[in-house]
């Protein structure tokens, strides 16, 4: 195998042995799109990150804008201490779809999408593109909301690092299917099948100290009791992007 | 602060600067009951580990017995080759519960359950160990469901690598409430609330090449349509324990 597979590069993302899929390759892809299509269905990532040898996973949120990734935290993580030069990571979002229970132990297994995002993190110095980012953080999710709520001050903005990582490659893997079973199997009397796996939104409880008169705005409707987080993400995602155009 | 904090070493686990939760540590604790909670109430996990300085964070399924956790993967996976001597690992869990919208962007935030778990990752070569694990994959999550498989092959049980990992340390951080606004920000005529989110089970899909008459199992009546997935996999843990008590 060569050490770099040739993509297009205007629709992958490059292979190299870093994000190269190793195992079941052909449930992977490195298409720009596909690895996307994972990322903003999602809130919720991990961050791998080495300080002195030692990997820490670090669950939190993030968003995408082109192939840039951003994540906040507050100045005193641990994390953030390691940033001022740059640092390896690995932000991988993870979507689980189902169980799949075979009528053989080997071919138990689960659908799911996954998306492994490398590049350098670091954090943002330049004011404008960190303003940005601290409105982003906030509409990403909930479209045109940053303007209607009490202005950040000098101090709120002072105690947020906003880190950014350019994805220099990825990869996808997506597992949709049924009970892969041996051929042989299938004849077996023992029951197979999928238990379809989602995470659905429950109906909004609003602060028990709202002002008296002040109505759920759009950005909060966009997130119906039922609906499945991913479609929500992927609409706040899509009006987020018409908002910035 | 002391390198190492004390606490009761039969119901905590031990704290040092590696596990020691720098930020929003009150959210924090070092509770083995805590963090096992959070383990067990998920099937999929984030580990996180290094290769030549380069952090790889990498999804997968895993479970827990006593201090010790597990998962598996093909031998042909990059991690697994780098694994015969151990390698630092840190495995994550998240439960996302929740979206928190507050009056001002700072405030904004997410309900939550998330573990880290630190230590040293190997390849479990004890044969009775490795069987016992292989039995465990399925049983964990869909309790006595193994004995009524298609036995694993000699050939599948060369092709399954499981990796053990003790717990050396741990911590559990949990978010669990409402809007957290500054006091005078109550005042302002902005909508806050929680948006709670869930990840629940759909309709079973029966294999379509099932053998006529055969019925779906009780492991499978655990996953019942509706429900929550934390509350099966808390459901089949104990399950699990018990057979294994």
């Amino acid at each position: 195998m060569s050490a770099e597979r040739q993509l297009d590069p205007s629709t992958s993302y490059p292979v190299t042995d870093r994000n190269r899929v190793k195992r079941l390759h052909e449930r992977a892809s490195y298409d720009r799109a596909a690895v996307h299509a994972i990322l903003d269905a999602a809130l919720l990532c991990h961050v791998a990150y080495v300080i002195d040898g030692q990997p820490y996973c670090t669950p939190t949120l993030f968003w995408r804008e082109g192939d840039r990734l951003y994540w906040h935290g507050s100045s005193a993580s641990r994390m953030l201490r390691h940033l001022k030069a740059g640092m390896p990571a690995c932000l991988t979002v993870s979507h689980l779809d189902g169980l799949v229970l075979a009528r053989s132990g080997f071919n138990h297994s689960a659908n799911y999408r996954a998306a492994m995002c490398f590049g350098t993190a670091r954090i943002i110095d330049d004011a404008e593109e960190k303003a940005a980012a601290m409105r982003a953080v906030v509409d990403r999710f909930y479209p045109d909301r940053s303007a209607g709520l009490r202005p950040i001050t000098t101090q709120e903005a002072k105690a947020t690092t906003i880190i950014g990582m350019e994805i220099e490659q990825a990869s996808a893997k997506v597992r949709a299917k049924g009970v892969g079973d041996d051929e042989a199997d299938f004849a077996l009397p023992i029951w197979a099948g999928v238990i379809p796996v989602k995470t659905v939104l429950g109906e909004v409880e609003p602060c028990p100290r709202l002002v008296p008169g002040v109505a759920a705005p759009p950005e909060v409707d966009l997130y119906a009791p039922g609906k499945t987080l991913d479609q929500c993400l992927l609409d706040a995602q899509r009006e987020y992007e018409e908002d910035l155009a």
